[in-house]
């Protein structure tokens, strides 16, 4: 029913019935999975995006395949939703065949989280891991200015009968969204996620978001970010974090930049069946979480089944307000 | 003269020529670029592994390439620098015609660094990552007890006339190395380092390598190490950190497992001129050094440049010890 009612809500915000779809589904994901920060939190942004004139309503990507390994998926500036949907099956015959495979997608705006897209994969058998750049927002590690965005790092491994071993994250402290929620709950930020606009530690998240936040575990997740501005702006031909923001110039809009993608199938990296791997991987978790420690998603995973179950939670207030946004109010 | 002398040391502790000559070199590599850690301090505990003969002194690593981008070389119970040297030109080649490509060493003890390794493919154009398990020491996050290893990732970019962009770092807090060399140096960690053997922070070296580390960046370094042990230990069907502790046996030897190296040939990644993308990625690297932060690796090329003018400063002492295990004495 979210999904209909997003869909429409989208359609009447100018996308194609194909893009209103998909956006409206990685929504609906983030609400079941209790992911306020990936949710309908997003849709003002996603529906400004559009009225400011930078997204392209009705683009329709376009797959370049090759005999090599690497699938480029043109977006050609709409929504990357789409483009990884279309591009999820040729992704699997390639990583199948090839054991490995790439995924570029370019000229795409982009402002879902990269769990959903790495657990398509995981869901089919396969392992993948997935980065793109954002807006710059973080400072490199010894220096006080934005030039790094959030840079997500997400990993997923297909677990038979289970929910699969996925982390999705930002290589700042925290996610940009982390900060905007304080800011909108009016609420001081820890100490060490963020510098003000003169390189020093604030609590304040408005300052905070003036200035630059910090990346994780220092110069190690200094040097991810870095990896993520290379790998998947400029190697595979797109936006970098300061690019991106550049060209936004203030339009206040998603960011345009590309994503890339890596694709493995387990089947073909060993000789040995692939039961007794995954046999082994399972043993790896148990004793993960035999010693109280928890596997990344958990939380997620547990709103997902209550979603499920129960439903997703909605004020009364928010549907209200997304039936008038559809036009149905 | 340094290699010709640790592969004479090497050949005389029963290492055959050419495994005496690729472990003797990562070695010189090492001492070159100042890494104390990697460099002949391994060199006691690489000959008492072949002393208790844990490893295979002779082993031909055998390549195994088929239509797939999957290389897997079986190193045969021997140390994995020499198969790595054997696989980087069919690593190269693989690369180059399919853009992407992963090589899986299997059944190798391995005690070396992975930048000389990431950077062995940098310096042919091509952009690379690597990760290894090794013995637990390592808490998972929420945890007490030690599971995961310290298990490295690491990533070079080749930089047109310059030295790669390369990161190689523990997913620990800091390397083994480190708390190794704390201890002998009898000097205190830092707090937050590592937990004691009852799961309490501790500043002693001692306690700490009896205790368990710490990941770097809390939950997301703990996230990583876990992928590093699914990805080059369960996927490749290969030890994991608990399997190759368990497989030691308190022997004391070198590590037994495998590791992953995925290999990308930037060239295929993207229509646009591959040298607009490296003066895009260049410029990155410059607006990271303008505001006074660091590259990795930064300074191990200062300490190269430093010995390939000046030789590698080595204690008279130290070097006289070397010609007695090499029989020069």
């Amino acid at each position: 029913e979210l999904a209909a009612l997003l869909e429409a809500v989208l359609m009447k915000a100018g996308l194609s019935e194909d893009h209103a779809r998909a956006v409206g589904r990685v929504m609906v994901e983030g609400e079941r999975d209790d992911c306020r920060s990936h949710g309908i939190y997003r849709l003002p942004w996603v529906i400004k995006s559009l009225a400011v004139g930078k997204v392209s309503p009705d683009a329709v990507p376009l797959l370049h395949e090759n005999e090599t390994v690497i699938v480029r998926a043109d977006a050609g500036k709409g929504y990357s939703c789409l483009a990884l949907e279309m591009a999820l099956p040729v992704m699997e015959r390639k990583a199948r065949q090839f054991g490995l495979a790439a995924l570029v997608i370019n000229n795409c705006f982009h402002f879902s989280a990269l769990w959903p897209e790495v657990e398509a994969f995981a869901r089919r058998g396969l392992a993948a891991i997935a980065m793109n750049p954002s807006y710059i927002s973080v400072a490199p590690a010894g220096g006080s200015k934005p030039l790094l965005g959030t840079n997500p790092f997400a990993f997923a491994w297909p677990r038979p009968g289970a929910h699969p071993y996925v982390f999705d994250f930002a290589t700042s402290v925290v996610a940009r969204g982390e900060i905007e929620l304080h800011r909108l709950d009016e609420k001081p930020i820890p100490l060490g996620w963020a510098v003000d606009d003169h390189g020093k530690p604030t609590t304040d998240p408005g300052e905070a978001l003036r200035g630059a936040m910090l990346t994780f575990g220092g110069h190690k997740g200094s040097a991810i970010s870095t990896m993520v501005e290379i790998l998947s702006g400029a190697m595979i031909g797109d936006l970098m974090s300061h690019e991106a923001t550049a060209y936004d110039n203030g339009a206040g809009a998603v960011p345009l930049h590309g994503e890339l993608l890596l694709v493995m199938s387990p089947e073909l990296f060993s000789a040995e069946p692939l039961e007794n791997r995954h046999s082994r991987a399972e043993d790896l978790f148990a004793r993960i979480t035999d010693q109280g420690a928890r596997l990344p998603s958990e939380r997620r995973f547990a709103a997902r089944e209550e979603s499920l179950k129960n439903g997703i939670p909605l004020l009364t207030a928010k549907l209200a307000e997304l039936r008038e946004l559809a036009g149905q109010g």
